[in-house]
């Protein structure tokens, strides 16, 4: 079998890191940039810093803070029109994956005309746009190092994604500072969204060698300090770990690809507005044990990285067992909703199930798996 | 502390993905590329079988054939002579360190002027050259994901490196096949370079945690498979493993740097003109050992990649002299002989012990050490 690596963004990462934005952004060669973020992060004062340390390098400014979650293409265009009608020559995004996935879409439409909804899937040869330069906010996305960006689709009411070389940053910088003020529920959301991007890529179909090492550094990273960072948000040793393995696993599945998982999460996020991190974790135990049955070998590493001793002649559906409770125990133990608590009426989980294979990414799930099977999960998940 | 994480190649890898070079180089846009190596090569039929793979995805092709051991500056300049006469726009290397050092050295004349000695060093600003692919015939120099090329001076008589993104390939393709015939001596004296990256960067000062995970992978690879691929060099899973590990050797050191094992190798390799991989090892154990007064969590680390339980509250004496017996006894499985088996005489070894501090790259030596415990280290390991 032949594998590909690809795409690595070049970082720089540590406390303090964010105050050398403008440096950076100067060395890039950019003289007006586009910089994009929601209202939340002006409100902290985290935007007018990174702005004001833009300035500083001599570097013009225009803003877009008029980001929205689960970024809509219209929201989308519009920022990209500001975009070209401003000529700026470079884009930094400040915020978690809706800043950083508006910037890249942005980047798609700068040299290629709208609507966006044209250049979803895999693409290769789009006009590229200008430099980009990420500086995520939560520990969980990954979009900072990935090579695609999630849009919601206005017109069909679901989301779909641009793959291309044009949606990939110049530099990515993480400061473990901008996640301190992260309130633990998000940072339980964001973590457990990492989790995810670890373990379904590590099963993944496309994983490989290398997506492999980094995800199970994640798994091992998130294990210990996603729980230390959930109840105390001010231990800064707990974010940058956190950081860093939010960052291996957007690395890993930008090789190793996601499944079944984020299959359930974009069906359960687009009927009943469930974040996504916890849209994609509900389910993610039951999504690995059934994933044992021929990736066994790969989820007895998600056991060793949870610290899950085995014994050497463990059967596929020991393992599988073994590891849908060590992720439930890890997910429980920052607080995630079931699809219960999160009061999703039984009868809609039975609805939405057969959406489930209809996902874009569902061509991703490494084994064959009947809509009934999806079923049978999300109803062994619905009050786990 | 602020890090960097920088330098990633794409790459393929596989049985036969060799066989992609032409459709890989005419993706890249090139029509006319230098194909460079040694004659080595060239009698086996691994050169002849890729030129003619680049012919026939209409490929025109320049062969440079005279790539020698430790590329001196001189041919280097004479090579980079040819590329510039004949307009190539792209450059083909294949075979191991030398030749794809030799490609970069040519790059970085493309559009800089000789002598290559004026660029010697850490460069930022030089003129980019070409797209460059590497395809590697040995496991252990990692260079083709590495941004610096080692070249011998003429003149001064020593090895010198240029570090600059001129030196990055635009791709490496990995086809365990190629390194099928390699003889078990080269396979051994090549893995142990590969260890060396991975050691050395574990616990150098520009370590960071993505190249530790690099670094953590490739030694407990190389400790499973250097010592099958040296016992039976036709075993291919053993082959596959151990390009990979060179590989992630090579981003490990690219991120993290190597250090005092390599200022050893250098000058024994510029006095004895013993192979790079071999001079580099005859010491590794005593550095390592040396490394663990300061760096014990990173040597413990490679304990334990190395398959060595320690208890909980060893000392750092005790992991150090731990780490000394598991590396020593890795190195000798696969035959590595020691200075003096190498026919080095004991005297010259004490006389070549000061140069060490001399060489470029010890200024990376994580720890202070006086010239005097750089010769007490290598008559430790003079007939160990």
């Amino acid at each position: 079998m032949i594998t590909s690596y690809n795409v690595f963004v070049p970082s720089i990462m540590g406390c303090g890191s964010s105050l050398r934005t403008g440096i950076k952004v100067r060395e890039l060669g950019c003289k007006k940039v586009l910089v994009v973020y929601d209202k939340g992060l002006k409100a902290v004062g985290i935007a007018d810093t990174i702005v004001e340390n833009l300035h500083n390098s001599g570097i013009e400014t225009v803003c877009f803070d008029g980001v929205l979650p689960d970024p809509p293409d219209t929201m989308v265009e519009r920022a990209a029109e500001i975009a070209r009608n401003e000529a700026i020559d470079g884009i930094v995004a400040i915020g978690g994956g809706s800043a950083i996935d508006t910037a890249k879409g942005i980047n798609v439409l700068i040299n290629n005309p709208p609507p966006i909804m044209k250049y979803f899937g895999m693409q290769k040869r789009l006009k590229l746009g200008v430099p980009m330069v990420f500086i995520p906010t939560t520990s969980g996305t990954g979009s900072e190092v990935t090579n695609m960006c999630v849009i919601s689709c206005t017109s069909r009411g679901n989301k779909d994604s641009v793959v291309s070389p044009v949606c990939v940053a110049t530099l990515a910088i993480l400061d473990p500072e901008l996640t301190l003020g992260l309130p633990p529920k998000m940072t339980a959301a964001t973590g457990v969204d990492a989790l995810s991007h670890a373990v379904e890529s590590l099963t993944g179909n496309q994983s490989n060698p290398l997506s492999d090492a980094l995800a199970r550094d994640a798994i091992h990273t998130i294990a210990k300090w996603l729980p230390i960072a959930y109840r105390d948000g001010s231990n800064i040793e707990a974010r940058e770990q956190m950081l860093l393995a939010s960052m291996f696993a957007g690395m890993a599945f930008t090789n190793g690809l996601v499944h079944l998982g984020h299959s359930i999460g974009h069906t359960l996020g687009a009927h009943f507005h469930v974040p996504h991190g916890v849209a994609c974790a509900v389910a993610l135990p039951e999504v690995i044990e059934y994933a044992s049955r021929t990736e066994y070998k790969k989820v007895r590493m998600i056991c060793e990285c949870l610290g899950v001793e085995l014994p050497v002649n463990a059967t596929p559906e020991e393992i599988g067992a073994a590891a849908k409770n060590a992720l439930r125990t890890l997910i429980k133990s920052v607080d995630i909703p079931n699809m219960k608590e999160l009061g999703i009426p039984l009868e809609a989980v039975k609805k939405v199930a057969p959406l489930v294979t209809a996902d874009s990414g569902f061509a991703l799930v490494p084994y064959r798996i009947p809509s009934s099977k999806v079923a049978e999960m999300l109803l062994s998940a619905y009050e786990a």
